[in-house]
């Protein structure tokens, strides 16, 4: 494919992943009696990779995610050339997304984004007012285990065709886990988007939702690169 | 196959959604204490999608949904001559299946389909009082998207076979998404279906849950026209 | 395989239908707090299905379920001669399940299978409180749809392999809308062998639960001939 | 692959397992209004597995429980050389695990891990009070399912590539029917680690938790050897 198609792809699946995983959180977690829950938001987020996996796989790839990006090069698995174009299209549909929930929610009486609007956080940010420490450790370790999982589906010694199904579940297990501890970034894009309408503390924060995620998949590439392959003494 | 099978087939699918889809929300969403809820609901009509397309995709194709039906004839997929005919059996099939609901429903002392029976709304009749711009976003939106899913899990170079998988969930996605906003049609079948028994409001609000699927589907299929196509320099 | 390890299969598969279904329904659907509440219970029964097809499919088809076995039959996918013999087995199988589920269940103080043992009912013991012709109309349909499903989903034009997921989530589905109802039969065994543990209406009642899914099964048989035939003129 | 690779292999999915699941239990599960409950719990333990599956099933086979090693070695799948290492290596996975789990968890004002941290147990220590009895017939028969399931969907005759998704789902069911009866364990490994950092009743119990999966594990081995077998007269 060409590479204005293959940004536009990772621009609009990222745009998806906000506007599906921030969303269902933003308008359904809590709605009265029968909302969705961390449970629904951990699905949402799940089914907006899986979803786009299956689409838009066969054209960008789908990583839709600048953490991932980083961990598939730093597996050998992605060029240097494409990284930052890759990044500036995530960031700019995560962005999109953020702004479409923004109108969609504010077609209620009584919105207000600076509220929340499913922005990471830690300390007195996070939901369940984990430590710096705390939510550090946990972003670096989802988002390592994130990019096994995806270096370890995507091997050609892998059942084929059935990586979107291990990489869309595999975040969806992510957030099950860590929606507590920072509302689960493992995406510095997706942070990045609704930090820009909180406007406030998630701005401020943001930095730890683009350092950690980029590490722990940074490293997953170089682990992978060891435990995957088959040709070494 | 015979178009009259195939007409069979999205008249029998159609019936499936609806009573499948609908009926989860109207039988099991709000029963007490151990109610389905939102995300019952949301994966139920995911399901119906997933469950019809595994049973009858080889024989009409599975749309179950004009809007799906419009998307697919945008996007190169769907002769015109059979556009009319495959809505017209999805309508049939709406009615039918909500009616089967109204009478296994109606089968509960106290039952009142005019208290909602699932159908979709917006302004007062939107499950958490959304403006009719936050609905008309949503639903050209989410239709819009849900058939960028379907055109891209299709494509010839996405995994076969998995499309069911992929495309049901997409719906189970935008249901976790959207309920509150418009109850979630991007299906004008699914909406005529219980708007009929639901008889006023749901009635006078219907032109928007056609005329919103439609334009997003079709969208979509000029889009993905572009972005899905490999040959071009 | 030879007979009695298809029978042994068979024995087996519905013993975990009712453990496993049933078992999820009377230790966990209504936990305080936490409880997997319909959905959970939803769940749980397809995926005993899921799980079973995907371990003894290629040894008994993993039918699970008397009615499964005439719409088979039915459908002319299933000799009369093995017919019979399934049945058996699946009866045997449910009531060793209901069994096995009576142990664990009557180890916490207070427990009494008389308090309903998630039988299936009607009228005044339908969890809803719906009406004998809401119940019948419910079994009839919702077998007549599992049964299109599976005839449709095991169709050598299919997508090969993901049967047992499509037909897996088709109970849950059916589980997610008609639970309310009859508490979801669609399978005679299922409800004979937790029947023989409540000891009181629930046998009394049994009769619906053989009736309307061996009905809704036949005719879904006969409608998928038609449907599915693609040499027909 | 070289041995090193496999029990690397092994320790970093039973870590996964461990930090995914009893980590889903210990920070989500009663989250304030919005907590995933026992059926986000019984997902989260599933997509450990099912996700592993994916990225490992090629390197170590994934089996990231002791009770599945040994039902592999005695359903003549795994190597008695194999063994004991592979176990070691889980056990390693599963304490680094409930490490990792304790930093974050830790992070969170009034935490105390002796009030629980997932530990299974029965009587007193069972999440519903349930007895010695009930439990043991529980993790038997459980773990007894769980290797019927491996053993049949890993079968050459079965859908190849598709293991994965059974055998994590099938974890997922055995959480939905036996959380409330003793925190559902079947893995000697898991068990282990969170038992190290409960550090008082969990370790006393935890006999069980070895004893009764192993046993369950083995008979299934056995009893596959039989129904599996196609070639026999």
């Amino acid at each position: 494919m060409s590479m204005s198609k293959k940004l536009a792809a990772e621009c609009l699946g990222t745009f998806w992943l906000v506007l599906g995983g921030c969303g269902s959180a933003v308008l359904a977690a809590a709605f009265p009696d029968v909302g969705i829950g961390l449970l629904g938001v951990s699905l949402a987020f799940g089914l907006t990779v899986l979803t786009m996996a299956f689409a838009i796989g066969h054209i960008s790839g789908c990583h839709l995610n600048p953490a991932v990006s980083f961990g598939l090069w730093s597996g050998g698995r992605f060029s240097s050339a494409e990284l930052l174009p890759y990044i500036v299209a995530q960031v700019i549909g995560a962005v999109a997304g953020a702004a479409v929930l923004y109108v969609i929610a504010s077609g209620q009486a009584g919105f207000d984004a600076g509220a929340g609007f499913a922005a990471n956080g830690y300390g007195a940010h996070s939901p369940g007012g984990y430590s710096l420490v705390a939510a550090l450790v946990t972003e670096v370790v989802m988002t390592f285990m994130f990019l096994i999982i995806i270096l370890g589906a995507t091997d050609q010694r892998a059942p084929q065709g059935l990586a979107p199904i291990a990489i869309g579940l595999a975040l969806t297990l992510i957030h099950l886990i860590s929606i507590p501890v920072t509302n689960t970034s493992v995406n510095p894009a997706r942070s990045t988007g609704v930090a820009l309408f909180q406007g406030d503390w998630a701005i401020s924060q943001l930095w730890l939702f683009w350092l950690a995620p980029i590490v722990g998949a940074i490293l997953a590439g170089v682990v992978y690169r060891w435990l995957g392959d088959s040709t070494e003494h």
